[in-house]
């Protein structure tokens, strides 16, 4: 079975309604989500809301998670809970202990990073004996932090990158220990980790640590620039990514998770969302150890909060009034097709990746290795696989049912550079 | 009378128990601070906390500082709001909309301005029919963002930031147009502004724009450590500045607040604070036109909060228990015996400082201007008044009783830097 879910974006308040939390206003979302026909959530506490001083985690703050985690179950909803918040929608949330004169490397220094893990260990645990918790995310895309475009990166090397989510990650699991199930531990990068050589988190820090292996899917990188909202390039973008997440997977069984994709509307034209989410959604469900989809997002961003770039306030899939828009209607549509559908059978061909060294910005979109990937998807009626050079002829490639490898021609192709969303709209 | 005050810094959870304000607790802060004998106190909410977006201002957060102010009028203390925080110990709070990503010139971007003045005027109008409102500050040390030391500073020139402080004031104006009294609208200066050549916030914003010239005295600035905690150029250092700061009045009336005074454990040993204490509240007592002194703070951070400069954890006259320290015994005892005594007697005698052009850092702590008014002060058994060279004759040197002009001879004798409290624990 296919996980569906929404990422919960508080119709009112947004996420600074973690400030004034109801659970009336909850129930009220998240009746509306659960109409939809998902069965989880990802929801975002604000880490300078919960941790304000290095010294102090709020208790009140973390009951105030867990209350939102029990007003999901009364619907029927698991819930992901990413912690590090981190950043959001353009707007970065770091608490003072960090900024400013107490400014210091979030992923290095070891007093933050000590204090960060107790952190994530104290909120898993608050969370970790509900029967609907789905998982945690360490938080959301923190790679943004540690590298340009970010104004002010927190430089990390990729080996303490990795040092970094393993202590997180460690610290998560330690949280959880009381969980009756098994709650996913997994983090997120934005697509520079896959697409940007200079990125210090990569494929590898993605396939390898954690539960699962995330992705995010924004086509507002350039796939739609280049395909147009609606082009092969732009709905076959998160399938593309999948598959590339895949390809670096250790255990062919590892849960791949389209943690977050959406319909953005600078590239995407708003008519044109409901078709561009069933096509992305049906792509996405094609790729094969898909765990689930989860939208970005459930509700627009009301107009009466200033300063999100443009595509910002209309990514939900009701208003912020709470009014049904079509592309949610078209969501709840696909997903009622394609919860119970039987695994997808995986192409027998499958792309070869140089590995040795991968460079990353040809598999950017625009790069020679998608648009190879790209044009045998389009033209050959099959969207291949992808394997590494590394792994060719190993017992992986049979597991996988890869049959035929295909070596892409050594092609030119200037990648594109990977864009964000903060500077794009 | 001299008015007497406590800058409040909560016991529980610092600053940061507005996330979890409760009535109970700043009755028992406040019970406390009332036994000292003060008659108002001055409170900090924070700025990311009540306006998280540029377009929210949260109710329920001025609510919280109404009930805060009401806790006080059930204490007898009246209460003066700073709206902007802004800064306060070493940490800052600006909101997310001005950071990262956001960021822009906090004194110069007119959506800024526009959206910071919506705050104030909002801030104000929430606290302006308190009857209890002592008044409000534009904020705490504002002009910290607007130049080095400060990591990141917001550029301003010194005409704009003029400009910026008008601009606020009549905002303050407006949103206390109901209040019954007049609750005073000032704004504050950390002392960068008196004694910093480059610093763009200077002693005629100080001394023309608002109802009353702020001083914040903290001898950190090189004044103890070039006297010693409990020398004249340490325990004079509030009286100097005061002195400093009548200089520039247009009107001798005008009333000079010593809002900040503290007892910084860096350069007064904690045994030596309570004389510290008295020496200084007697010498800011001789100055004409005072209107009142204001001690920070009430409550000793908790060691449970971390990364504060060592100093900021023992500024209190409670312990972070609740306890009364020596140091608030002393300033309880000083403010019984000063509270009603007469006006003092200003000095017939004032040093002249030269304004055109006025150099800054000769009136820092070991700079030329402020040793000769030091010497003089030790020597010469009275503190004299300073008056600006320009002024040397007017009506205004007999408004203030000044029948002899000294002026200090042309000395060499290097200015200290000013110092922070961040870069100097």
């Amino acid at each position: 079975m296919t996980r569906f879910g929404v990422n919960y974006t508080p119709a009112r308040g947004w996420f600074h309604s973690w400030l004034d939390f109801r659970t009336d206003d909850a129930h009220r979302d998240l009746e509306a989500v659960a109409s939809l026909g998902v069965d989880h959530i990802r929801i975002f506490p604000l880490w300078p809301l919960v941790q304000p001083n290095r010294g102090l985690i709020r208790e009140r703050a973390l009951a105030d998670v867990v209350a939102l985690v029990d007003v999901a179950a009364a619907h029927g909803l698991e819930v992901n809970v990413d912690l590090l918040q981190g950043h959001l929608s353009s707007f970065d949330f770091l608490p003072s202990w960090l900024e400013s004169w107490h400014r210091r490397n979030m992923f290095t220094d070891p007093d933050v990073i000590a204090s960060t893990a107790e952190y994530v260990r104290t909120a898993a645990a608050a969370v970790a004996e509900r029967p609907n918790l789905l998982g945690v995310t360490l938080g959301n895309e923190l790679n943004q932090f540690a590298a340009p475009p970010h104004p002010t990166p927190h430089a990390v090397d990729p080996h303490a990158a990795r040092g970094w989510l393993e202590t997180m990650v460690s610290a998560a699991r330690e949280g959880l220990a009381a969980a009756p199930g098994a709650p996913l531990v997994t983090h997120a990068l934005y697509d520079a980790g896959w697409y940007d050589d200079a990125q210090p988190f990569g494929p590898a820090h993605a396939a390898e640590v954690g539960d699962a292996t995330i992705t995010h899917s924004w086509v507002f990188n350039g796939a739609a620039q280049r395909a147009g909202g609606l082009g092969a390039g732009s709905v076959r973008h998160a399938q593309y990514l999948l598959q590339l997440a895949a390809a670096f997977n250790p255990d062919p069984a590892r849960p791949n998770w389209l943690q977050e994709v959406g319909a953005p509307t600078n590239v995407v034209a708003p008519g044109d969302a409901p078709a561009f989410v069933e096509a992305t959604v049906r792509g996405a469900a094609a790729v094969p150890s898909l765990f689930g989809v989860t939208w970005w997002c459930s509700h627009d961003v009301s107009r009466s909060l200033l300063d999100f770039p443009d595509l910002e306030y209309d990514l939900g899939l009701f208003t912020a009034d709470g009014d049904l828009k079509p592309v949610g209607r078209r969501l709840a549509e696909v997903i009622r097709e394609l919860r119970d559908a039987p695994a997808p059978v995986p192409s027998p061909t499958a792309l070869v990746l140089e590995d040795a060294p991968l460079t990353r910005s040809a598999c950017a979109p625009g790069g020679a290795f998608a648009a190879e990937w790209l044009r045998m998807a389009e033209e050959e009626g099959d969207a291949p696989q992808i394997i590494l050079a590394s792994r060719v002829g190993r017992a992986e490639q049979n597991d996988r049912g890869i049959v035929t490898v295909r070596t892409p021609p050594s092609a030119a192709g200037a990648p594109l550079p990977v864009s964000h969303p903060a500077t794009t709209a």
